[in-house]
């Protein structure tokens, strides 16, 4: 299964093709509308104001409501743009935005408004694939969760087994802490408040996939497939497995997961590793975390450079922001993981 | 350029194959001897005993002296093996090594001996592909350069300049600051002492890559491609690119990296964004960190399971291992750029 | 650049994403609307009477008239479906449709409406992502034509020169000689009266790429990476470069292309190979032949099996269908050419 | 399973190197070594006189002589090289052979003796390939079989059943009508008298290939996976699926294939199809025909240019060459039909 996301913030529409879904799957679009919704906009105080329907129009690939095993192209109609709000900066980019990397590609052809096709919009088609996938996975008793880790410093509780995010997704802010959720929260609002925003970080797990996928080899093994569909979600700095940064500050003895028979299955007592070893499956739920950075759109002035006539120019970056994509994001990395574990699998 | 690695630590040779390697470059066999060297073993108390001699064999697509464009076929004879060492672990396998997950994947038809093809030694051939993208590299002004940037908590100082990287690859124990590095080798040799292991990190950066490489989108992002390189290297476990995992902890103010003309030339003042905007390169260094996990072979007393009978059993590790793979792993990590800056420019 | 065709005869609309494309290219729809037009149905007798209007609708890609380089997505609606024609034929398979391969692949999922998505009105969007590549090419001074070279057993004037070509694509019925031509269209006239229907064959000649380009290995060899193209273009089952078929009759004084210089140009004196020796360009023409089968859909009678029952019948094609399409295929040759030479250019 | 074969004509070793071995195969090296003797020279009058052991070293990938999902990398040395014959032809180069292309494209840094690495001798590492991939076929009843069908348009008997093949391939000139195989030998060594060569084709079956893989799309339909490996194969420049080219000449009555109920199977009376409908296999064995051009390398005087000069110039090749290749191509094909029928499959 392999996805091609196309589309523009401000364009007419943005959508995704998946070639290869196995034929058979009934889709089932509510499942993917909630999805949608979980990382829509609009809905609070945390969030860009842009409004969002985000309703996903199937173009192929579905007949009788099941798939049919050819592409499968969904198309999402874009609404609520301001791309008048973006008009003053077409020349001067906005800092660590893909303007300026952007617009040298480009040759100056770049699609300014609204970050074009850069923009975090561009995750609701993925969303919209990752759906997909996760019911793909679903026929495969595997299982895609995750939670807000993180945001500007403030930690979420612990994740002990991933089963614990099992209510995660429904929540509005999905954390496993709420207490730990509303300092966060309050962290986004003062970022806010003060024309500015905070990075943060999600945590997900994938649980069921079974002991052998993968192969330490280039191209082949589970952490590089994964981190491919992760680095491909806008604002993701870093991807780290199991115990990730933690080995280290680590020993062998602390970081070796000691092997244990449960219900006649080996397993391993700890979970370090994140399910990998050697860049195969183990069979432990596969775990990671990614850092994502704070949004790069803030009202506070800014330094820019005219790039028309080569002057350092002061930018002020009006339109619709969030002040923290992290909460939104969960959703998106957990379609990131599922499509990677459908290609782990073979799907 | 594609390369395929294969062999195991205990087979007759390994190597790698390079496909689409650019005719005309003058093969320099003693550059890639040296980085050779870099990783290579037994030189003293931090590194396994095993004595590799290590000379590279050009079976293929060099022609007097220059590539072909033909695919080049670079082999290393394997010595120094103890086999018996192995034979004891056959059915139990190692915890945190690949043995358990590719014993289950190749239906017990694993080559245990030394971890077979998932062991360390396999970053041999890595290196010597990684010195001719160095060398093809070199043609075009981009450079590799990387150090310690961590073992088992100690850090090394922090890199201001990627130049400052380039007397370090000479060192024997690539560090910036050596009094760090002396309490790194202290750390380890106690965890030698110990019959244990410690993992570290090493932070990498990559001069001269133009403005406007690479895309935002699945399989074209310049964070994506460097991060497949990276986990295929054995105990790689985080990557992390700019500020990375501390982006988490940051505020947009602190994280944008404001332009300015530098020379004439749109530069940013600060590289939070390790060289990449939206998933293409802004013309400053990439820059990322890589997490290393502990050595899992340690000599202590660890739980395995008997895959014949299903019965827990306590195992011991014989054989010369690493205490750290961290410093040994300095050059595979530049070889693993090396290679992705190669595909980011389309070499 | 990479290209994916979504949709089915009967949905909602057809459409492809190409990705890749180099940014700043000024988009002529009015070029692409004319192949289109080539390719389109209902004009006369020759064809199907079904009628479609094959209007493009760019959804992403294109800013202010030229590309940005991000994913061009190209979009077509249906009309004018009878999908009433089809209810009969849903488990009966028409003999060498794809219809008993893809239910068996579907799990009968399939949607059978108008051979679904293995209609040749999946041409349709081909034709417009040729369209994209020939504009590509034409800033290179590349340059892809064709004609009909048989339709039926009836042969068109030979090919002397490339450049012949030039004036073939403006005429309604594209052959070298109009006056085989007309033989041809009686053939085809023919063919219908009697419910029935022919093959033929298209030469197609991309001039203009220069000498070095491929490689005599898998996955890079030109004759591989244009056949993939062809093949996948609905009908065509064979193809042939240069001389083709004719080299298994010739010996090799005939078959070798001696070389001389013109104009200072080292060149081939005849051009037998192709344009292509070693796998690699030679700096003349890339020529091919591609044989299309028959219209499998005919108005007879034909043996076919219930799926259901497993008892034999016989069906009766209703509907609307091309007694030929080799005429109409004759754009779609090339736009599936102009995407091979894009990727052996390295667009 | 992925492919990459390395080496040249006269450097120390050729090989290739087999990624995604399933694990577990016993591997057969004397069927490898019975295939790898069907392709060897120097047997007869109707082959060059160069003598090859190709003796395959296996350097990793099988552990007890099974495979163990690791890389395989098979190397067979070089010998019986005469390099000198073809030192007056390095600037020189000899018409329809890679030579002048190759050099263009290298910048002049060929490997020039023997043809390099676009030498017929890297044949052998492809037959080893295809050895394996056989092997891993008849483990799911999928059988390969070939025959020459025709030698400078002396055409072999009609192939009415695949199962006719299973005797030809212990033939020393493999055909199945052997009077028709005296005249091709004797039209093979009249050409050699004439210090000319033949052309030829061959005709290939697959059976045992389920209904139902493929697709109708670009890169994944069957006919497009079969060319791509056949024209990897030196000297192929013509493939043809089913009925071939004669589609042509034929009527959709001729052409279909109706259906019928064979024990309760459903199946194609006729096979017009190759086995192929809309991309996907359709039960039916898989068959196609390659054409093969006559040898480029005559003895008799040819036009050529020095590259240096730019002036016309007759060259006379010396050496040692095939006549014909097409009988010792015939397992070569069946390699790479068996090598495209494992992607098929998924393996």
């Amino acid at each position: 299964m392999k996805y091609t996301i196309f589309g523009e913030s401000h364009g007419p529409a943005i959508g995704v093709v998946l070639e290869g879904v196995p034929a058979g799957l009934e889709l089932d679009l509510e499942a993917m509308g909630k999805d949608l919704s979980r990382r829509s906009t609009g809905k609070d105080a945390l969030s860009t104001a842009r409004k969002e329907a985000d309703e996903v129009n199937v173009l192929s690939g579905v007949f009788e409501g099941r798939t049919t095993g050819a592409p499968l192209a969904l198309v999402i109609a874009n609404s609520d743009q301001h791309s008048g709000d973006y008009e003053a900066l077409r020349y001067t980019p906005r800092p660590s935005h893909g303007d300026f990397a952007g617009f040298i590609q480009s040759k100056g052809c770049l699609d300014y408004r609204g970050g074009g096709h850069f923009s975090g919009r561009l995750t609701a088609p993925l969303v919209a694939a990752g759906s997909v996938a996760k019911q793909l996975l679903a026929e495969k008793n595997v299982w895609v969760g995750a939670h807000i880790s993180a945001v500007y410093g403030i930690t979420d509780a612990a994740l002990n087994d991933p089963q614990e995010l099992r209510g995660v997704a429904d929540k509005p802010f999905p954390v496993l802490d709420d207490a730990k959720g509303e300092e966060m929260k309050k962290a986004i609002l003062e970022a806010k408040e003060g024309q500015d925003s905070v990075g943060g970080s999600i945590e997900c797990a994938v649980t069921g996939l079974p002991v052998g996928l993968g192969a330490p080899d280039f191209g082949r093994n589970v952490e590089g497939i994964f981190s491919q569909y992760l680095f491909a979600v806008p604002a993701v700095k870093a991807v780290a497995f199991g115990a990730g940064v933690a080995f280290a500050y680590m020993r062998g003895t602390e970081a070796n997961d000691p092997f244990e028979v449960v219900d006649g299955k080996v397993v391993t007592r700890t979970n370090n590793a994140g399910g990998i070893n050697g860049g195969i499956t183990n069979g432990m739920p596969v775990t990671f975390e990614v850092t994502m950075r704070p949004t790069p759109s803030i009202a506070l002035p800014q330094e820019s450079v005219d790039l028309r006539t080569g002057e350092e120019v002061e930018i002020e970056i009006k339109g619709r922001h969030d002040p923290c994509v992290v909460h939104r994001a969960v959703p998106v990395i957990e379609a990131a993981a599922a499509l990677a574990a459908c290609e782990v699998l073979g799907i």
